[in-house]
């Protein structure tokens, strides 16, 4: 039953991704996590106008498909290490909108420079180091994963539901596969805002502990 | 009669910060004040699309709800310094749109470079000092409005009906609370295309005074 | 008959002014040449919902009302200059748009640097020199269209239909009111492109005199 | 039958072009190529709202028109100059798009810096030397043709379907018409991509071959 919600909403929001506008020619992936079952529901590898819900591919945390006749999006991969890391993610989103793929791009994490950036993350959006030589040619994936976990390991649940891959783009992660997509909205604007603010001034200086503290405790505190 | 109109008018330029694009998914708070009873209109601290015109939240001048049976929006403290300081105010916008927050996050004030600007602000938007730590840990959204207050206070009320609060975004008044959004969506423009000219020519000279009179008396002048 | 022609264009001009994007909230002003009666069609200084065609205003070469019953846009003493200079320019916009205008801010002309440039202008699009304060202080209006002219009469009649006025923003002109619109949004795309190309290449080079005559010939030769 | 059909196709993707945004005012033409019978389909000089797909005119490599009754886009002879290099190529679409225009303006190649790139482009996206005077005085189009031409020489098809021409604009190709405006459409967000992010850090570094060849792999290989 959980499992038939989970697949329509990682259904709504992949074609959401697309809708929006987050995303427009370029690379997007939806998952979801059924904690209970540790079952994955992601989209499959082919998408095309005929694909609906009962589309989506479940598979168990060693990437074995479990339900589904299509073969799964590669990156489940990566996706089933974050889960790994952090059990209690229902969804994780990634997709290449520009801004924040251009800081991925870039290899830079997203410094905390306004109260917009710490009413959602507390602290910098972090950028993961680059994949070794090794860590490309096998188990590409896995290794994706492994090194967003790295950095997701140095985080409280919560505090900060995005990291982005050097060169390539930006996961984020929630509650559930729509709670991980308005992350990546709401992230997309937080990397054009930065982006804008550098510009009007290079070294614009890192929000004081405290004023991020008050912030994030007025919309996420006890 | 005036409050129940009011009422919809906070209402009505709360959704208008969001239909038009001035904010997508980040921060706005619109408020209203009828100076006959010294009484503030703001939209309640949670949202959703089940909320009315009715819903507007009616409080004193220290804050207390007067009217109304939610929470107001902690934003109230605030804008209640900044009737303080010009009673003749009767709307308030704040809006995290991208140019101006932008501007706000670097610190920095927007000087008057072209007719633009002048036609409908008289000198530069001021950008406000930072908050203090004991200013940030208690009556933290009052110490906003003081802070604010601070810059309204040096100028002429109609002059510059704008003030960016520092590492947060930009507060706009006016005589109504659809003024106030009418101001805020020309501030941003005049933010975007401070921008833009800086990019060009990093060193662009403030405006001659004289046409600065000039093109703001067009517009405002007897 | 032809007026009557003139002022529905001039009506319709100022109207897709707003409805094409080309600006939001800040000023445009249109107006149409008569060459046989030397007489303006402009619009009104105040426009709201309920203007239509007729209320367009006609006035001589010396800026008096012919015909029409609302005072004509104070802009007409600045147009009357540009149609004294080029007496077959049928139309004239003034448009800030947001790229156009911020070169005209960083005073700035736009050097040709792309066949996009030379399909539709032959040249530089110059920027003017300055108002001084005496300029500025009386007939304000009319040393707008003074200083726009120096520099139109330079050119050639057809190879280059707009310049930014220093601070203020471009006037662009044509056949025809619609013509002079149709300049005015080319022109914003070219200030955009210029202004994309020298951010990823600062010192872009102008380009060769024989490839911009080969282009503009292409399009406006014999 | 065939040439039938790539009447339409040209015609739709001309049409979208536009409709799309990928060019507002500037200039795009789009051509088809029927490898069998050695023809070129490919939009008339002139358009205008009364044209359809039967207008639509068909070449021989000579430039000859063999079918229809308006002269063909001028472009024609560049882009024969193309099929005649890669003799398997289905459709070629110059648009100048605002983000991959400004590369060409600056004479930039642009650099394979993140995986988004490598998805659909296997290297940089190479810019051509500029026109020198006698090739740009006499066979103007059909010089454009060659020199794009010693760009793609250097290319295996299908690693790379685009070249920068010097201050005009990019080309791209494909299997079909539709597919080449893809390739436009995916270009100009790579080069948007590649802009912001040498705004955020000016010497990014190219990407390692290795994730370039994983990533062009993982979505073109067998």
């Amino acid at each position: 039953m959980y499992l038939e919600r989970l697949r329509e909403e990682v259904f709504q929001a992949e074609e959401s991704i697309k809708q929006t506008g987050l995303v427009n020619h370029m690379w997007g992936c939806v998952s979801g996590f059924d904690k209970e079952s540790s079952l994955v529901v992601i989209k499959p590898a082919k998408w095309s106008k005929e694909i609906g819900p009962s589309d989506m591919v479940i598979t168990n945390l060693d990437g074995e498909v479990v339900e589904g006749s299509m073969t799964p999006c590669a990156d489940v991969m990566t996706h089933i290490e974050m889960y790994k890391t952090f059990p209690d993610i229902g969804g994780i989103v990634y997709a290449q909108s520009l801004w924040a793929t251009a800081w991925a791009q870039a290899g830079r994490s997203i410094q905390a420079i306004g109260t917009a950036h710490a009413d959602r993350f507390f602290g910098e959006i972090p950028c993961t180091r680059s994949l070794r030589p090794e860590e490309t040619e096998s188990d590409y994936e896995k290794n994706c994963g492994l090194i967003v976990a790295e950095r997701m390991r140095h985080r409280v649940p919560g505090e900060i539901n995005a990291v982005l891959l050097n060169k390539h783009g930006p996961f984020t992660w929630g509650k559930s596969p729509m709670d991980a997509l308005s992350c990546a909205e709401y992230l997309e604007e937080i990397a054009h805002l930065a982006w804008l603010t550098y510009a009007i001034k290079p070294g614009t200086a890192v929000m004081p502990y405290y004023l991020m503290t008050k912030r994030f405790g007025r919309k996420h505190g006890a």
